[in-house]
């Protein structure tokens, strides 16, 4: 009896010991339990269909097949608006981006010669997990203001790297200074070297998360890339089957190997939530230097699918289950509050939010998701989801085309039908009007702001960033 | 130093007798080390984009998601015709359905009152695997002459157990028959129950399995859906999000799932090859009772890549590495060659057989395919496949519209454009003159042979089964 005691009383002190040890060696794991690590890795431009868990035949993409294996699959995940701009400002918001002044039927996004930027008023994922005891990064393209008082540092990240707006501004159609690369809130080199951008976002990601390991952190990691112009590193040149534009997606794959192994390799995994998605659809336009929205119809900038659902993969080891794939809608507004409530932190209650928690649906597949989703073009809803039905009010059908209202609106059964092929206007005449009914609703509810996007700098084009930050 | 070398005895004695143990246990393994098994798996009119590898959003398909997983995904393999009696007698004699007669401008498949069938000259995978040993069998749609010389049981299967003809070939535009369901020669069910036929076809492929597995086997599953009429047992009717298509196809997941757990619990898996693929692609004119190609242009009948390339799995846990995907070009006539190779047997010198051998493919992913393939509607080249570039000479927009002959041709880089949206002729003269003379050699090369899908049975459209198996 006693020897057994004795083996008992020595397992007791190895467990206690190995116990302590753990607290010493990870000291984020045992602290941040409740308090998981957020990461968002954000592409610019990338269609649908562009990846290899979405279909595409000859983009190479190793390790985001290797997320989705281990993670899950979100299928009918959306963009908060079709470009740029908006899009971003409510992901980081979960607001839609009309409600901040972020959408207008003028100006889409910002330009260099735009004075405006995200509201101070609106609070950012970032500012809410910074009051959780977070460290937050954001790095990679803002375009949300470049002006001193909207740049990221300003929006509760405490450290910015990167460029203020889309990579294709600086052109003479759209003037303004030679593309800047940012240090928080000062210039670092300009013109910046497109070829290694997305290489150093990768080290600057590494840095922070190495930096940041013994608080939890927020990363936001929006990429340059695939927006046109497509630039790669010398790596990658001329390696993809698919051309410059498989190059470049390729080396968006390589970077989230990178982060993603360094969270294995640490001992984070399990404590991190990793995000990948896009901000719209693909740039049909620019021919083969533009994605594919896949099976979906359309692209960036229309409210067709292809303009807004996005490839959209979720991992968290040991949380979300390995291959696992969801058809529950969501938006990247989502993120927002699924932030939030994994911080602890409280849901602002003085606004209206639009996320939901995700979290509900990366627990259980099967759990819905959102029950409707307004498809904004500027200041305008163009399409409504409900359930698995989409009435569009208003279709364009290109990029450059104008809008053309549908009366009667079209209906489609996005799951049976997720090419919206098939208008079942006719048949279901009281889906739509449950759909008029949801977006006078809503409408009646929206309070006008001042629009950030339309204002054009007095002094010209080229001057706002280049000065402002003079200025300092 | 005894005690060593006794321990050493005692792990070698151990070492034998587990092998000893394993030979009763596992005699398959044993024998058939260099004879592995071979199940090919084969829906009817499946779209590329329509299971979750390639990217569907709402068809739930686990089980093939795990193969992909587990095995090898092939993003540009393509059937041996658009449709159906020409892709199927491709496949099993590693020959352009045009040179077995097999392929015709007049009536492009076989009829409940076709005469005629694959000619008993032509060597099937089935026979040549036979000679070497295999049990063999066809469980499924035939669809290569169903008068009792054409049979699979004449054309080298030991059992066949499945539906003669297209599931929709008994109506009143095609005449014909009830839809017989046949054992062997016999006819066992008519008209057959649609509902339960993939159960069906699952549990005699099992039995199959489980009945053959002592020696090598050689299974070909052609699935009877999802060609139209779709039909699902009870316990999948009303399941999918992308309704009854959706339905079939989750069945047909299932049944996959089945034949893989089987092999995964009998101790097969390491030596059995078995593929996933498809007949031709989506049918489009039956809108939400169709498929879809996904990015493709395309569908079925038509020799656009949605026509032809199909959602294809390789899986040989062991031989090939998990989670790989090739963009190498195969064809459904590799398989012959491929089977054969594996089988030990050899490959026929008396005719052209122009099948490759996959092995180096399925070894290693970034293997060279195929340098070229050609897109045959019925007994006419439309286009031809070199390298990464496709020339089309003949397109039809539809799958009821007429051929429009392209002068000069179009020229698209499949592996940038995989949609073939963007062409390159005015760039590449050069690429289009090669393509007419590889074809125009090929073309000299072609030896006439009695058509076998023209002719119609003298005496009606109703009799030729029925009568000549009532004559037996």
């Amino acid at each position: 009896m006693f020897s057994v005691s004795r083996k008992a009383l020595r397992s007791c002190l190895i467990f206690l010991f190995l116990t302590i040890v753990a607290l010493v060696v990870f000291p984020d794991r045992a602290r941040s339990g409740d308090k998981p690590n957020i990461v968002i890795l954000f592409a610019d431009d990338l269609g649908y269909g562009d990846i290899g868990p979405f279909g595409h035949p000859t983009i190479a993409t190793p390790h985001l097949d290797r997320m989705a294996e281990e993670g899950m699959k979100l299928t009918e995940f959306y963009a908060a608006a079709p470009v740029c701009t908006p899009s971003r400002a409510g992901l980081l918001t979960g607001r839609l981006p009309v409600r901040s002044g972020m959408a207008s039927d003028e100006r889409r996004v910002l330009f260099p010669n735009s004075p405006g930027g995200l509201p101070d008023r609106e609070v950012t994922i970032a500012e809410a997990l910074k009051q959780q005891g977070y460290s937050t990064a954001a790095i990679g393209k803002w375009h949300l203001g470049h002006l001193p008082e909207y740049l990221p540092t300003e929006h509760g990240f405490d450290y910015y790297y990167g460029i203020p707006y889309s990579n294709d501004m600086k052109n003479k159609r759209s003037g303004g200074p030679a593309l800047p690369l940012i240090r928080n809130k000062t210039i670092i080199e300009q013109p910046v070297n497109q070829n290694t951008i997305t290489r150093r976002y990768t080290r600057e990601a590494l840095n922070f998360i190495d930096r940041s390991k013994d608080s939890p952190f927020f990363l936001y990691l929006p990429y340059t890339f695939p927006h046109v112009p497509l630039n790669a590193s010398e790596a990658f040149r001329d390696t993809s089957a698919r051309g410059l534009y498989g190059d470049v997606v390729e080396e968006i794959d390589w970077s989230v190997g990178k982060i993603l192994s360094y969270l294995r390799n640490n001992g984070l995994a399990e404590n991190t939530l990793v995000v990948f998605t896009s901000d719209n659809g693909p740039w049909l336009i620019m021919n083969e230097r533009g994605g594919s929205a896949g099976l979906l119809r359309g692209g960036k900038g229309s409210t067709w699918e292809g303009g807004m659902r996005e490839p959209t993969l979720a991992w968290w080891p040991g949380t979300i289950e390995a291959g696992t794939v969801s058809d529950a809608v969501g938006s990247t507004m989502d993120l927002f509050t699924t932030a939030l409530h994994l911080s602890g932190a409280e849901i602002p209650k003085d606004r209206i939010i639009d996320g939901i928690n995700l979290m509900p649906i990366f627990r259980n597949p099967r759990a819905e998701g959102r029950d409707h989703l307004f498809y904004y073009r500027g200041e305008q809803i163009y399409a409504v989801r409900m359930g698995p039905w989409k009435v569009h009010f208003t279709t364009q059908a290109g990029y450059r085309d104008s809008p053309h209202e549908q009366e009667p609106p079209l209906l489609y059964h996005l799951r049976h039908d997720p090419r919206e092929k098939f208008n079942k206007a006719k048949k279901h005449p009281e889906i739509i009007q449950k759909a008029r009914h949801l977006v006078k609703e809503h409408r009646n509810k929206l309070q006008p702001v001042e629009d950030q996007l339309d204002g054009v700098f007095e002094e010209g084009p080229r001057l706002p960033l280049e000065k402002a930050l003079e200025d300092k």
